[in-house]
Parts: C-alpha cells; structure tokens; sequence
C-alpha cells in the first residue's frame, strides 16, 4: 500500500527528509514551503554579501521543479499551512487546499528573533534568514555608510565582516559581555573579537539595544547611553523554532522552547509519543552527547542528520538520532572559528564542573613558513575527566580538528585516554609533531594527576 | 636514591624520552648518539631542498649545549656505542669509553635500505635520513640535470617534487605497481601519481633498479630492459630497524625486523621481559591498533608519544603505549595525502576480508570558489564493519580528518556507528554540509545493510 507522505518545510532539514524517504522507494512525496527557494544553504548568505560567492543563485543547489521532475518529489512553493489535524490526518493551507497524509514530517524551521525595541520596523532593518532577506540588504547597500549589526554570535560576526568588505564602517552591539556567546569561553572569545577590531570593526558589549531611531529609514540606534548614528540595521539576534504549527497541533514543547523529541524523532501530545509524525532541523530540541541535558543545535549539518533519520523512520526503517555534541566552525574574515560539546558558560548552565586547558600552538611546524597561529582549548568533567568541550581558532585546517575532538567526545572518552591514545598525523606543512590538540589534552591531563 | 638514565639515539624517539624523564625529577640524564645534530625533524629535509624552508639550520630545534644548560641532559654527539653489557649495566663507546646506567632507553632508530645493486657505492648515489645526507644532495645539486628517485612512498614522492621544483628531470623507479605502496590502495595511490605526472615527474613501475652505472661518479641507472641516464641517484627504498646493538645484547626481534616490545615499550630476551630497558621509535615493532598482528610506525609522531611513555617509564611512572593506528600525511607538491590504519593490501597481509567505499567530495561547499577536490575511501571489517582505515587526498584540511577517522578507528566505531553518530562542523568556506568523510561512511555503510 502506498504511503502519502507530506514534508513541511523547504530547509536542509526537510529537503534531506524528502529526498531520503524518496531513495527508499517511496512515490508519494509532497513538500510545502512558505519560501520561494529551496536546497539553499542560508549559511551562505553572509559569504554573497561579503562577496566571496558570486551572487545568490549559486547558493541554490536545486530548483524545485527538479525535485519535481528529477526526483519525482512534489513541491509547493509560496505556501503556507495554516491548521494540520493529526487525528483526521489532513492539513489546510492558508489559500483553502486540503491535502490528506498518512505520515507527516515536519520541518519548519525557526525564525529569527527579533527584540521587541522601538523602531524594528523602520526600513533598513532586516533579519538573515531567507535569501530574500540576503537580496533586500544588498538592494539597501548603496544608501548605507554605516551599519549596525545586532548580537555577536556566528551570523552576526560573519554580516560584520561582509558589510566591513562592503567598505561599511560596522559596529556589533552585542548584551554579553563576550562575543560567540555560550559557544566559546571568554579567553577564546576575546581572540576572535581582537581579531574583528584589528579589520576595524567597532564593539559595544554589554548591554542590548534599547532603541532604533529614525522616521521612515533609520536613521540610528541607542545602546544604553550610546548613539550610533547608522543607514543599516542587522538583526542576528538569535533563532527561535517555529511553533505556530507545533502548538496548533498540541505537540509538547521543550524547556528550551522547542518541540521535545524522542530519538526517532517523533513528537509528544500531553506525554505519549505521537505516531506517524517526525521532526527535523530548527524545530527540534534534542539530547546534548555530553550532558544529561536538553540542547538545540540549530546547525545545518543537524539538520541534514535530522533529516535522514526522519526520512528514513518515515518509510517505516530504522534510525535514530543519538545525542548531538552540536559542532560548528564559523569563518571570520579568514579566521576559522570553531567548536564541540558545551562551553564553560554551558557547563554551569547544566550545573557541571569542569577543568579546562588552553594550548597556543601552530598550524604547520615552527620552522615551516606560513604557519598560522591555533589556539585549542579544551574542557572535561573535573570529576571523570571525560571530555566535554572543545574549541579551536586557528587560520587553517580547523574544521577536521573540531570533528576528531566531536568524535572523541561522542565516544566518552577522557582526557586522560586522549593523551594515551589518540593519534595525529604529522607532516611539517600541514601540523606539529605534537598537534596542538594533543597538547592541549597533555596540559589538561596534567590538571588530572592528583 | 638518584638514577642513571642513558638514552641512546638523539632523534624524536630519544630527545623526547630524555626530556620527559627530566619533566618527571630525574636529574642523572645522559644522551648518546652517532649524529653531530640532534633535536631536527628528518621528515623536514624533502621541503628544505625543495626550498619552502629557508636551510638545514632552521629545522634543527635545540642544540646539544641547549639541552645540556636548559635542561640539565648531558649530551654526547658523534659517539657509537659499541656494546651493551645489560646484566652488569654498562656499555661501551666505539672511542673506548665506559659509562654505567641504571636505566636504559633504546631510541637507536633506523636506517634506509639500500637494496644491493651494482654501482650503490658511487658518487651521487644518497639516501634521505640526516641532515648530512640533505646537505650532500643540495651541494650535489649543480652537477645535475637529471635524477632517479628510487622508491615512490612518501620520502621518494617528497624528493621527486623537491628535485623537479629544483629544475632536474626527475624519474621515479618503483618496484611495486603503485605509488605509496601498503599505505594507500592503488585507487588512490594513482590519484597521487597522475598528480606527480601532471608536474612533469616521470615514473617506471612495477620493476626494481637492476643497477648503477658510472665509474666514479653515477651516469645511469638500468630499470628492467630501460636505461635512464642520471647524475643522481635518491635511495628513498625505505627503513629498517637499527638491530646492531639490539641483537648484541640479544633482544628478541620481531618477524618484521624490529626489537618486539610488551605496552610498556620493554624488550624481551628469549621470551622473558628485560626489567630497566625500554625502547622507542623505529627499532621497535609494535602493536597494530587495528588488527591483531604487530607493526612498525616509522614516523616522528608515533617516536615522540613512545619516548614520552619511555620517559615515564624510565622514571618509575606509570604510561602504557597502546596499539598504533600510524596515521600519516604527506605534501606532494601541494597534494595532501593522509591515511591512518591498514590499506587494502596491508589487510590482505594480515588476512583480514575488508568492504571499502570511496567518494570524491569538495573541501568547500559546491558553490564556494576555491574548493579543493578532497577524495576520501573508508575500509571496514566485512564481517563486524568495523572501520580499519582511512585514505584521503585532497588539497587542504586532510590532516584533522585523519585524525578524526583515526579517533574512530582507536575506539572501534563501526561504520554503522559512525553513520549514525559521529557529526561534522559545516561552514561553505570549509566543508560540504555532509562532509566527504562522513558520505564515504555512508555509501560504505549500504554495503553492510543486506
């Protein structure tokens, strides 16, 4: 008997979710997105306005009449879903079309959110989410000569940088008082935003955005008892999940303000895992690898994990998806910033104590030219020793080294294996005899002896 | 009570277990070794010839008088150590001294093969291993047009990029039918020579050097029924184990030519465990990480981590070496090439019936300019799908992924698990959203799922 299957959501969560369940064998596939686009990467988006990749149309991967054509996957573009009765196993979109499912993924994504300070509405302030929010700030460019860029994190550091590139004098105004908050340390903090001033972008830490000014256009923005006069406001002010759907469909929502999951991925109504229905990307809170606790990774690459998984359930096989050490590595103005596990801010959060050991080292031998400066840290559980954290900024080859200390982590291993055990390779281009990430395990080794 | 401790090698194996052992109190440290230069990474001299690093002086990191000031380790160079008596606890030196020991590390390393062939003898025949041999072959070097380099692994590879970046022409002769034989697979292994060939290296496979023609100074080599006229010879036909010492002292030795060695790096004499001796870097076999058979490493990183556990050794503390993954990496003008645990035919070798998979990916998101093609092929048990090896070549980050596969190897993830579980950081500039490891595990896992 053939399964209607029904995705909601055209992100990487949903596309992966559609096309796994495709590769299964299923043939009655249908996806509705609110967007225009979909298979685009809204990771990409800073790199365009940086201008390091061509123009928008590069970042779309696949348009949806291939998914139609190609990959026999139905997609309605420009389509909102308004109601989804779970019992009837039917949905309603907002222009009145009913389509029945029999098993239903949703992958709605998040939004970003925006503080509720006066003047957010004035043009000239924009979110980054969707390629058309992407397209309306380089429309906006010509007019601006200053911009402020809303919240330090990943994105708003990346937009720093590219707006920096676009010749525009840039100030991040950010609450904490620290950069990448609660995905790096302070200390590792500290170099990424040294870094930023030394290209000439400006900071206010500290304290949040009180105020937006300007009639029409903006015209500047008031933090604490500072004025910035500005023609450009970004807001990368964090993600939250959609819950619009969720909530109409009574599904359980997590402490973190996301849809609690189970491994398989399926929901929860009043406590009893729903049947025939899976989650994916942005929406789901799921279990942290390195803590007891919830997390939400809100990483594309989760997504695209999260995704398969609920592909592969929807079509009745077997997967799960296991706890996330949430990795991620960020690009800012050609410093690779990158990390895995929780931080020490999140450690306390989750009420764990942890040891740490920093470790500056080199990307290549000392004697070989063009070494760039790596600075790793890492954090363990001070009781076990086992690894929970680590964080890496360095000029090259970062990414790989996140990965091994992520998969150094999902196994449990600690600190003190890690030195016994774990291997590096070694070239004098490409690393030190000693890889800067066994030296910061030795360093913290040591803090274990007693 | 103070300890003697004598170390005899002043390599990566021996400089680092004399310098642990200093770290660790012991203040009675003596280092004997034959070569006037100690303290430099051997893997180096390829990349100074071929002129990425400015001399030899600069890959010498510490001189003897450092050592004996800074550090307290006397530091006797250009000495031979003749005989080893273990039961009264001295030895002897070639210039006839005598020095007492309590506690002996044999770091004696090794030398490169010269397979016996006419004409070995002549003027601008080199082997690669000390720094004297590089300096003989940078003032050889105007006396050259054109070179044979014999043995294609990762030292003959290294030299033939260094003498064609040097203007010669270059021929590499390699018995086997492939370059980087054991390490990589042919599949891989032919990536690397087309490579090598688009630079305009020249190859002759499958057949050994048959001989060396000249009277004094080399003219030619013959290859089977080719004849190649040279003006130089490069020896790159690999490593063995220095056994002159530890056969005199009657060590037991291993089936593949080095000193057999229990965790704790201690040699056996007929079957029993020496007590006071321990032993480091190339003379010693080891335990294979991967399979149940021993290895040999050869590389500075594995010589550095078992001088470490020497070190402690050698000071009553408590280190074991665990079995060995040998991760290893390699520049090839400009190609990286890493791998880490068995390849197909080293499986073979050990009987061990193995599926792979292999997947040509992107170091950067399709979209992102400047990506590099980065290829990467799993191995796995076929009955458990236990991983057991990994190859990658690609033009950047290789070596963290190495070492991440290699973390996966060391904790016998299957590949299954590592589908399931092992996560990747994901930014356009730095990798795929499925990095290329991670598909290569997932097209090798679809093997295992009937």
């Amino acid at each position: 008997m053939a399964r209607k299957i029904v995705v909601i959501g055209g992100g990487a969560a949903g596309m992966t979710a559609a096309s796994t369940a495709r590769e299964q064998g299923e043939d009655d596939i249908t996806l509705i997105t609110e967007d225009e686009h979909v298979a685009y990467s809204p990771c990409a988006i800073p790199f365009v306005l940086e201008g390091k990749i061509k123009d928008f149309r590069s970042i779309v991967m696949h348009t949806p009449e291939f998914y139609q054509s190609e990959r026999n996957i139905k997609v309605l573009v420009r389509t909102t879903v308004d109601k989804v009765d779970l019992d009837k196993r039917h949905l309603t979109t907002k222009d009145g079309q009913n389509l029945g499912f029999d098993i239903l993924i949703l992958a709605t994504g998040g939004t970003v959110f925006v503080p509720p300070v006066d003047g957010r509405d004035l043009k000239g302030v924009f979110p980054v989410r969707w390629i058309s929010d992407g397209q309306a700030i380089m429309d906006h460019l010509p007019k601006v000569q200053q911009a402020v860029v809303a919240g330090a994190g990943v994105v708003g550091l990346e937009m720093a940088v590219a707006l920096h590139e676009r010749g525009k004098q840039v100030t991040v105004v950010e609450m904490f008082d620290q950069v990448f908050p609660r995905v790096l340390d302070k200390d590792m903090a500290d170099l990424v935003r040294s870094h930023c001033e030394s290209l000439g972008i400006k900071f206010v830490m500290g304290t949040p955005l009180s105020r937006i000014e300007g009639k029409e256009d903006v015209t500047g923005v008031t933090v604490g008892n500072v004025h910035i006069p500005c023609q450009m406001v970004i807001m990368a002010t964090g993600v939250r999940a959609n819950l619009k759907l969720p909530e109409q469909m009574g599904l359980d929502i997590g402490p973190l303000g996301a849809v609690r999951v189970s491994p398989s991925l399926q929901p929860y109504r009043k406590g009893r895992l729903v049947p025939d229905v899976y989650l994916a990307g942005d929406v789901v809170m799921c279990q942290s690898a390195v803590t007891a606790g919830p997390t939400m990774s809100q990483l594309g690459s989760t997504a695209v994990r999260q995704g398969r998984v609920a592909g592969i359930r929807a079509t009745g096989g077997k997967a799960t998806f296991p706890g996330t050490a949430s990795p991620f590595i960020s690009v800012i103005g050609g410093l690779q910033v990158g990390g895995t596990g929780i931080s020490r801010s999140l450690a306390d959060y989750y009420g764990l104590k942890v040891k740490e050991a920093l470790v500056e080292g080199s990307s290549r031998a000392r004697y070989y030219p063009g070494g760039k400066t790596t600075t790793v840290k890492l954090l363990a559980d001070a009781d076990s020793g086992r690894l929970v954290g680590g964080q890496i900024i360095g000029g090259e080859d970062v990414t790989g080294r996140v990965n091994w200390i992520t998969a150094a982590l999902l196994e449990g291993v600690t600190v003190q294996e890690f030195v016994q055990r774990m291997e590096n390779a070694y070239c004098p281009p490409t690393s030190m005899v000693v890889d800067t990430v066994n030296a910061a395990a030795e360093k913290l080794a040591r803090l274990f002896r007693d």
